[in-house]
Formats: C-alpha cells, sequence, structure tokens
C-alpha cells in the first residue's frame, strides 16, 4: 500500500524537528506502506526569501521568484534526506522538476498539469523512500515553477492521486475543529468531514488546508487525514461525502475577521449601476465576497460589498472615483466587521438551521448586516467586536446541544 | 564579442555586493559585449549548508550534499537576475541543470562532460543577459551534481570555452602577486602570467582560482583575467605561454604553512619498505607532497615525507602502524614546516635559479628539509618560523633586484 506524508513548514522548522517528522515516516514503513514524502520549506525560509528579493525591487520578475524560493523546499528535502538515510532508511530527495510535477507558465501560482510518477515508483521499487520537494512544478520547457502559498498540499494531494495512496498532512494543530479552540474551549475535533465541507471552511479562513489540493482531492477521491506532528493520536479525515457516516446539519462554526465592508450610499437605481462598480473592482482583480443591494427607495438605493482587507484601501479607491460617475452621495468603509458561519453538510438534507442561527445572533443583541448563503453554509456580517460571543453561542446551540458528533476510530 | 564573467562568494556577499556587481555586468554589456554571469553562493551559505547536514550526519549522503548545497549558488542568481532586470537589464537566471552542464556521477566533485551552449545563445541572441549558477552541474539522469571547492571558476572558463570567450574572474583580490602583499609590502601585481605557472602557484597554496579550471583553461587556451570587484583597476590576466610577453626566470614567491612533515626513524633499508608506507597512506586516500629518503647508514635510512595538515594525524597513525610491522625505530611529526617556493616559466631556459635559492636560505641560515622540483618551480621545505623572512628574502633577490616585469595594459 502506498501513502503520502506531507509535513508544513513547522514540523520540519529545525533539524531536531525533521527528526520527528523521519521517525512518524519510518513507523508508517514498518507498518508495511511503501511511504512518498513531501516536505515544505523549514518554516520561516520561503518568507525570508521574498524579502531579499522585495529589498532589491517591490515587484520582482516572477520567474526569478520561483528560482528563488523554491530553493527553500529543495533545502528542506536533502535534510530530511540525509536524515532518514542516517536512521538506516535509504531515501532519496526529488525536486518538482525531478519528478517532474509539469506546470502550466503562470509562475508564482502554477497549476499542474501532469504528474510523472515513473520515477518514484522506481524507487519505491528498489526500497528507498523519496522525498518529494512540496510547492514546486516545472513547465513542459524546463521553467522551476511554483503552486502559490500552501502548494505543499496540492503536490502531496497530486501525488496522492497519481500512486492511488491516501495523504496524510502532518501539520501544527490536531485537525480541523469543531470552532477555533482559542476562542471555544469545549471545541471539538471534528473525526471525519466531507470535501465539500472543508472546502467551504478553507474560503471562509479555517487555514488548515490549502483550497486548491482540497478541490483536488475531491475531483479525484483522495482521502486526506490531517493530524499533527507533535503528537500520535488521530487527527480528522477529509472524505467523500458518502464516507462521512455522521451526517450532522453543522459541522462547524467559523470566524473570518479579514474582511472590509464598503457602502455606496444613495445610489440612482437604475440598470448597469451595480455593473459599472463591480466592472471597475474586477478589472483591479480585487474579489469581492458579500453583496447587498437595499430596497429602493424613491428612486435611491444603498450598495454593500465585503473585500478582504487587503485589497480594502484599492477597492476603496476606485469606488469613490466609480461613486463620483453614478452620481452616488458618498462612500463609507467599515473594517470594523466579521463574517461568521455555520457549515454542514446536513443543510442540504435539513431546515431551520438559518432560522435557528439568526435565532440565537438576535437573543445575543447582534445585528445583522448581510447573509451569503450556499448549500452547505450560512454567513452572517456582523459588528467584530460580537465575533467571538458569536462564534460560542452558535456552536453552544448547534454543536454542544445539537447531534452528537460520533468519533469513529481509523485503522 | 562573448564574454563570461565570474562573481565569487564575496563578491554577491550582500544585495548591495550584487548591485555593485550587476552594475560591472552592465558596464561591459554598454561596451558592447554579450555577456554571460556566472555567480557562487553569497559568502557563507556554502558553509552554512554543510554544516546543517553535517549536525544530521558526520558522512551525509554525497547525492544528498549536492542537493543542499547547490541552492546557494540558486538563490544567489535569483538574486542577481532580479538586480539586473530592476537595473533595466532584463536578465534570466539558469541553474547547471537548465544550460545544462553535463558531469559524471561523482558527486561533490564531479568533471564536466558536456555542456549544451544553445540556451544559452538564444536568450543571448534575445537580448537577455543569462545569469548562470556556478558550481552546478548534472548527470545524463538528471541527478544535480557540484563540481567542488572553487567549482564556479570551472563553470566559467568551461562556458567561456563554449562560446569561445574571454572569462572574467571578479574576486576579494586584487589579481595575482608576486608574494603575498601582507607578507612582502613591495609585491607587485603580475599583469600577464601562463597558465603553467598559474598552475603550480594553485598547487603550491595561492588561492586566486581553482587548479582544474586553470588545467581546464590551458587545454582550451581560454583567457583570463582575474580582477577585484571592488576596484577598476586591472588585474592579472592568465594566459597562454607565447602571450605572456615578459619571460621572467622567477615570477612569484609563495608559501605554503598547510603541511606537517613525518619522519619514519632508522627504517632497515630493503626493496619494498617506500613501497609499504606510501601504498598504506594511498589506501586512505592521502596526498603525500614531498618525499625524501636519506643515504643508508649500516642498512638503515630515515624517510621523510609531507602531507596535508588536515591528514597529518590519519598519516601519523597508519605510518606508526606500518612502521612497527617494518621494524623501523620511531616515527617524529613536525607541524611546523613551511613550504617555500619560486614559481616561474623563465626557469625552462635559464639557469642559476636553484643555486641563487639555496645561497639566499643559507645566507640567512635558513635550513633546507627537504628539495622538490618541477620544470618551472624550486620549492624547499624549511622551519616554519623562517617562513615569512625566506619569503622577504627571495622577494628581494629574485623580483626587486631581479628583471623588472612590465606592466602591459590590456585594452
Amino acid at each position: 500500500m502506498h501513502l503520502v506524508i506531507k509535513f508544513g513548514g513547522t514540523s520540519v522548522g529545525s533539524l531536531e524537528r525533521i527528526e520527528n517528522a523521519a521517525r512518524k515516516v519510518i513507523e508508517k514503513v514498518k507498518e508495511g506502506y511503501k511511504v512518498v514524502v513531501v516536505s515544505s520549506a523549514m518554516a520561516g525560509e520561503t518568507d525570508r526569501l521574498i524579502n531579499l528579493a522585495r529589498q532589491l525591487d517591490n515587484f520582482p520578475p516572477e520567474r526569478e521568484v520561483d528560482m528563488l524560493i523554491s530553493t527553500g523546499e529543495q533545502q528542506a528535502i536533502a535534510l530530511f534526506a540525509i536524515t532518514l538515510n542516517k536512521l538506516g532508511y535509504p531515501a532519496v530527495s526529488l525536486c518538482g522538476w525531478q519528478v517532474p510535477i509539469i506546470t502550466d507558465h503562470v509562475h508564482t501560482k502554477a497549476r499542474v498539469r501532469k504528474v510523472g510518477i515513473q520515477r518514484i515508483k522506481n524507487l519505491l521499487k528498489e526500497g528507498y523512500i523519496p522525498v518529494v520537494a512540496g510547492f514546486q512544478g516545472v513547465t513542459e520547457d524546463w521553467e522551476i515553477t511554483t503552486l502559490g502559498r500552501g502548494g505543499s498540499d496540492l503536490s502531496a494531494v497530486v501525488l496522492a492521486h497519481a500512486l492511488g495512496a491516501d495523504c496524510e498532512i502532518y501539520t501544527d494543530v490536531e485537525g480541523v475543529f469543531t470552532a477555533d479552540p482559542r476562542i471555544v474551549p469545549q471545541a471539538r475535533k471534528i473525526p471525519r468531514i466531507s470535501y465539500e465541507e472543508m472546502l467551504e471552511m478553507a474560503s471562509l479562513g479555517a487555514k488548515v488546508m490549502q483550497a486548491r489540493s482540497i478541490e483536488f482531492a475531491m475531483k479525484y477521491n483522495v482521502r486526506i487525514h490531517v493530524r499533527s506532528s507533535f503528537s500520535d493520536v488521530e487527527g480528522t479525515w477529509i472524505l467523500p461525502e458518502e464516507e462521512v457516516m455522521e451526517k450532522v446539519a453543522v459541522r462547524a462554526i467559523t470566524l473570518d475577521t479579514k474582511e472590509s465592508r464598503i457602502t455606496v450610499v444613495r445610489v440612482p437605481d437604475r440598470p448597469g449601476i451595480a455593473y459599472s462598480i463591480f466592472k471597475a473592482l474586477g478589472d483591479a482583480h480585487i474579489v469581492v465576497d458579500m453583496i447587498v443591494q437595499n430596497v429602493s427607495h424613491q428612486g435611491y438605493t444603498d450598495m454593500s460589498f465585503t473585500v478582504n482587507k487587503t485589497d480594502a484601501d484599492l477597492a476603496e479607491s476606485i469606488v469613490r472615483k466609480v461613486a463620483g460617475d453614478i452620481g452616488a452621495q458618498e462612500v463609507v468603509r467599515d473594517d470594523h466587521v466579521a463574517k461568521i458561519s455555520v457549515v454542514g453538510i446536513g443543510m442540504k438534507s435539513s431546515y431551520g438551521t438559518a432560522a435557528k442561527m439568526f435565532e440565537v445572533l438576535y437573543r445575543n443583541n447582534i445585528n445583522i448586516m448581510a447573509i451569503s448563503t450556499s448549500e452547505i453554509k450560512i454567513s452572517c456580517l456582523i459588528e467584530s467586536k460580537y465575533g467571538e460571543l458569536a462564534v460560542r453561542e452558535l456552536h453552544s446551540a448547534f454543536i454542544e446541544e445539537g447531534e452528537e458528533v460520533k468519533v469513529i476510530n481509523e485503522t
């Protein structure tokens, strides 16, 4: 049986941690698995290198950025392979171009096109543990690319798919929780979660795994086990919906304080207004999240939307310009907003979740500024000072008092 | 006209120094050269990485060491290319495997077998400055190799040969001197020196360039200009003998204090004795330099030789063992020896150099422990406390009072 084991930056953040990670690999080898290791760069190294490049040039050529930052993973895999060899387990490190993991030409956020798995299979057959650099790819004409932040997760899932293997992701948390345990002490680890739920959570601010890698896993049914490199307990399995035995209406509560709200006040309510605003934002590559348009009064309306805080300055200046052109009264920006969400695949086949969520917020005198929904989540925009209270109250209502999440042991 | 410009580790030791180096390149581009840059790793980086590996394993697998240490040059070329781009000169960095510079499989000291020059030529044609990682190679089956300490010099000379170009080596000294200026204030920069002389000097402890790269340059007549990245003055040209206009008997005086002398005392003088000693040392890959065997007295002789100080402990323990087997009286080790040499291609066609050297040492009461000669150099082993005195006296006798070294300006 093949198994892909991926280690994040903190899991290989020092020589001691690399040795700890290597021992986890060896345990699995002893259990009879044919293991492929995928490693991120040592914690902090990628940022250090990006900083060097930025000191030279605020907008360094992305091809050269990839050349530079891909060295972080290359160092980590060499040190990892040296450690495995020292512990008596022959290992061979491989760069992305040596596998090869072939991508398109979009430097710093390349998409994987093909993966050559023969060399890895040969190494496994000869008894070696291949240690593959995460995050790295190569174009058809031998240019080094990288897969974007968190791209090592994608490397791991892609290789697991190519080998028909499961994928273990070692990180610095014990798994996926029903809420952030720093906010909700009663938060529980989720033993199994569906790709759809995990994907919603990733886009709602949960940082456990890169969203693209979950999409890829969903597409090819790669089973993922997210767990801590600093303990031996089971983590969270991310699985196809049909394998997640327990279907609860609400799996988890998330809080995202990384957005700002921008409101265009008293816009003449005529066709094309929304288009002019959001066209201008789209042209600037700004992703807009929640959009609310009030009911029109006497030919005027208000239009609100949220953007990532890092885009808020740019978005505000763009919208101010458009607001002038379309005759709006003013533009108001609010940085003190929070998006609180309940996520659960069971919502598809249950009802009353939205009503219950609104009731909990109402009972706590928390005003809702905007609402957005998908099949498996409901998000409300609220004042950020109520964020943590809302998470605790919703967790209590939906998860602690709700259906029990039964822990299923994977062995 | 093509030109290969190579920068050593101190020349790219910080972002400021990389920018300084980039400006040297741009000057040459403005003069009309089609320039290829070769860069070493930033000063200290290779040692830092080797240290990490050694902390994990005293003898890490050499394949993995190459994977690890080759990242130093990769970082340097990316930063160099970013700098050139920012200064308005489009540049593209290339790893050894992207050129490709193809080597044998001897990791950490691979030999170059082939070089593919088409990609570099194409980049030059399209107006880019290729910035190539020194020190790196790749095997035919895509394994990363390195070319040994100082291997970036070899990368540069190999590329210069492939392009039919001259090679500029930027380093932290102004060129090759008639003696170490820290010992002899009157030492002069040598404007032109032959490959043969440079090669002797490299093996006698002058650290200006890697010996293998000079051998390669000699074989293919690659003209090399060694100069300082911290000034604009002409350095030293390393050239075919026929291009070195001035033929002096003695070009330079060198001092090497990195050897130890080991003496096997009172060895029975019979056939096979030298063989048993030097076979044992050769089996341990220890390079023996000067060997002296005394005239036999009553069936016994003394045998002395020098080895690099880093090998002295091992050599001593091996020789002690052999000494017991062959019935020698004792083994004496002396770490306080120095090898003083006079080097000059003119020696081939002059005479009296050896006599003059011995006379200078004799006049200063310096005892000679061993002598070795080649066509173009004479070396004497002396007590190390006399080393600097000997250099000064020989420099005065052969160079200051000898033929004038005429400075020929290269333009």
